[in-house]
């Protein structure tokens, strides 16, 4: 037995140095340090501050209610009842929207959305689901014993990971991710010591994967690692592209051959812009590829009540299903969930609107339609604007939005301001985004913080503004540029 | 660089034998194994199948709104409002609860709780929480910067362990947990691999924390690892002791003495029955102790709306405030908490209903006041029937339930018993549980989930079931334990 040396009394317990090197090792730009100034920005002009612009506008963060959009009223009176259920008496909520609140409060324990929920959610959402899924996958079968409710989809992925990865072993474990990433996946993989293997999507084609590219980097790590899991993220964040159904089935051959359990991260499955793009779940292809691949590929899929048309965050509701998960881990799944107890009812709910919304024969069919058909066009309409505006601006280059919510432009700066930034020891694009952002009010995430080729910048926007304040912003963004560059090549 | 095997195709990744053997060491029996025959036992019944009894009552998890327990009024209409601001415009809802539900959407972006909080929380829901203890704790300053809102207790606890405690060195931290105690602590610790460092509570002395306890475990403690953190639940889960301000000034000066970070878990704040007891929170005696101390220990206290007299549990409302916490650390914790995004807003609502109850020149207070008074007026009835009714019966012994929501009655369980459950590889109050449950319908949990002095036996259960299930259940359990014993010593 060894003696370890105790602190000194006085000193605190918990310092940077005593810290959890794992935790200080984790990156989260999407709320790091440029967020951080743009919110003292913001508290500064409250207080009567001036600067060159009356407002910030924060199109870092995938948050469309923050940038004003609204709720489907439909899904928010389904909550509603569910949370005051005495509203069932009122002749102002719809019948469909009281036959679903009934529905999920008789699933819950007293009938109540405030009793704890079994650990992998409320069954008859869980069915709910399922049913959702069938219909999606034209019919491929989906088991509603497959299907976890989860805290958003954030506390799914860190689930699934730490089944995969040990703290003993960790340094052991490689988890594969595409870069640029969702900085979910690296802070994780910091967070629990696992090795991150990269492999890069191909901005030259339209940041599409490319199975070279994953065999390559497979082949590199296996020399330090053992490569695991593949992370994929499709509809793509930062990078907005939508895979072909070609592409899932080559990264499932990929797996299934080099026995890789498969995270598909299908946040955006409702969020599909080009008319050229289709959404394919990995389940889906996984089932066409024959059962010799259906039923062995370990895959988890996961969605959110985030993102698609109704934009949710709040409610940090989600699920994921599980495929082919050997019975005895899934055991283990539900016990490690049970710690936790279970994610929010009312995120629950929520999630249960979404895969179980209006038909065509109810009453609330129409309205439930209009606003869900009105928030996915404004955004294919501001995708096209944004690519279209950001291309005409000299040193920017944009591929199409076909999916998501963000664009991730790649910007040309100047050697001049590369050097400056290094010599504040800041990376490039950081130091272009807090310029943009001191000098317009225009919060964005550089692209270092999502990960991206040595030498090339980038930075992410969310295309969430209104048509009109995304005009502006990206008016703004095209003076800030051509501005830059002036300053920086010296030809002012 | 080592080249590692990899699987053979074909063969699952993700095994038993290679998950994260963390995670496999996880125990949590609140809903562990008795919980999931309940649950069978259940369906069985609901399927037409037959028992001496006609329904399985579920005294295992203090999940008071599935026990029957009716929703507080004002908390739910102010939720409704928050998710349905429709509402706003109807009469029949107070004005006192729109006046909280506009404050609450002010404080959210876009003013919908459809949109991420910042990570620690909707501004002015921290500042509600913070006046909230300033006046608790008479007087003591709260600062809002230092409360976090958080999904659950449960999720505080995980995070600010997770601080503690690194996967690479974790085997040398230490955290010191009262024995017994409510599981997630064994479970987080398991998950962790950090080292648990049981300190036992005095049974015979109403599950009393003694201070030489303390001194003993933490000696043994530093033979093989270096404690860093002590746990403290009070009132008690599962003893329902509730600590005296002298107890609470000995462990303080302790941590003090010992340099330990103190976690108070404080989520049965609100659950004080016994006449002669009162809830000293952590905070307020530090600050009586001194600015030498007040100034020094580091000291994090956790909530949940999930108890009290509200017992929103699928909420997953709760917060934590941080004192003396170093504010490097501090930054760290807010990126730690940043990945995840944020609670749901809906429990960080129902969390600031919590704080900001009605006032007695309010309207809503007369409702508000009879319904809070009515619950925990019946929950210190149940408190006293149930230590009565228990130590009625020979071979039971209960300490009084002073507060928190359980009983934790010692049980003898004679030799044959003790034998025949080893002879089947089971914890002897498992195989009493498991009968009792078999015979009876009634769940409770083993002792031996929360940890006892060896050679000791208990069970834990709620005291939630209204008052006449409650009556039929301690009658149930009396004729169970009357006849285990009589089988048992052959005294049939
Ligand atoms: C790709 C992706 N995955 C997961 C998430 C997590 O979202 P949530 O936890 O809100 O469901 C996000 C959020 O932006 C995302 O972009
Ligand atoms: C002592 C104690 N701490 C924390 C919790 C976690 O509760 P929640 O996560 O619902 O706030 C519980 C739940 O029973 C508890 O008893």
């Amino acid at each position: 037995a060894t003696q370890i040396s105790r602190s000194v009394r006085g000193e605190k317990t918990l310092t940077l140095d005593t810290l959890n090197p794992q935790v200080k090792a984790v990156e989260y730009a999407v709320r790091g340090p440029i967020v951080i100034k743009a919110g003292e920005i913001e508290r500064y002009l409250e207080e009567g501050g001036t600067k060159p612009f009356s407002e910030v506008i924060k199109a870092n963060i995938g948050d469309a209610h923050a940038m004003g959009q609204k709720p489907i009223t439909f899904l928010r009176q389904v909550v509603a009842l569910c949370t005051f259920p005495e509203l069932m008496d009122s002749p102002s909520f719809p019948e469909d929207a009281k036959r679903r609140a009934r529905r999920i409060l008789q699933g819950c324990g007293g009938h109540s959305l405030g009793s704890y929920s079994a650990s992998p959610g409320v069954e008859c959402i869980r069915k709910d689901i399922a049913a959702y899924i069938e219909q999606r996958d034209e019919g491929v079968p989906s088991d509603w014993e497959n299907i976890y409710l989860t805290t958003g989809a954030s506390d799914g992925i860190m689930t699934i990971l730490r089944l995969l990865v040990s703290g003993k072993d960790s340094s052991r474990t490689g988890v594969m991710i595409p870069i640029p990433q969702y900085p979910l996946y690296s802070a994780a993989i910091s967070e629990m010591d696992a090795v991150q293997v990269n492999y890069y999507l191909d901005e030259d084609n339209c940041w599409a994967l490319d199975i070279n590219e994953l065999h390559r980097s497979y082949q590199a790590a296996k020399q330090h690692c053992q490569p695991r899991v593949i992370c994929i993220i499709n509809p793509g964040n930062p990078t907005g592209q939508v895979q072909s159904k070609k592409c899932i089935e080559e990264v499932l051959h990929f797996a299934y051959e080099e026995n890789l359990f498969v995270m598909s991260d299908e946040v955006y499955q409702d969020n599909v812009y080009a008319p050229d793009c289709q959404f394919h779940s990995f389940k889906k292809v996984l089932y066409e590829m024959g059962p010799e691949y259906f039923n062995s590929v370990e895959l988890v899929s996961f969605h959110s009540t985030s993102k698609g048309y109704t934009g949710e965050c709040g409610f940090r509701g989600g699920y994921m299903e599980v495929i082919n998960m050997d019975p005895e881990v899934k055991a283990q799944l539900v016990k490690l969930l049970s710690v936790r107890l279970c994610p929010p009812l009312a995120g629950q709910a929520a999630m249960d609107v979404i895969v179980n919304p209006p038909q065509p024969e109810e009453h609330t069919f129409k309205q439930f339609h209009q606003e869900k058909s009105s928030v996915l066009g404004a955004l294919a309409e501001k995708a096209k604007l944004t690519e279209k505006i950001l291309n005409a601006v000299p040193g920017i280059k944009c591929n199409p939005v076909q999916g998501a919510m963000y664009a991730f432009p790649r910007i040309f700066i100047p050697p001049k301001a590369v050097e400056e930034a290094k010599a504040l020891g800041m990376q490039p694009d950081m130091l272009y985004c807090l310029r943009l952002l001191e000098e317009t009010g225009i919060c964005v995430v550089p692209g270092s913080g999502f990960g991206q080729k040595d030498g090339t910048y980038h930075f992410r926007m969310t295309i969430l503004p209104s048509i009109e304040k995304l005009k502006v912003l990206l008016g703004k963004v095209r003076d800030f540029h051509i501005g830059f560059l002036k300053e920086y090549s010296g030809l002012e």
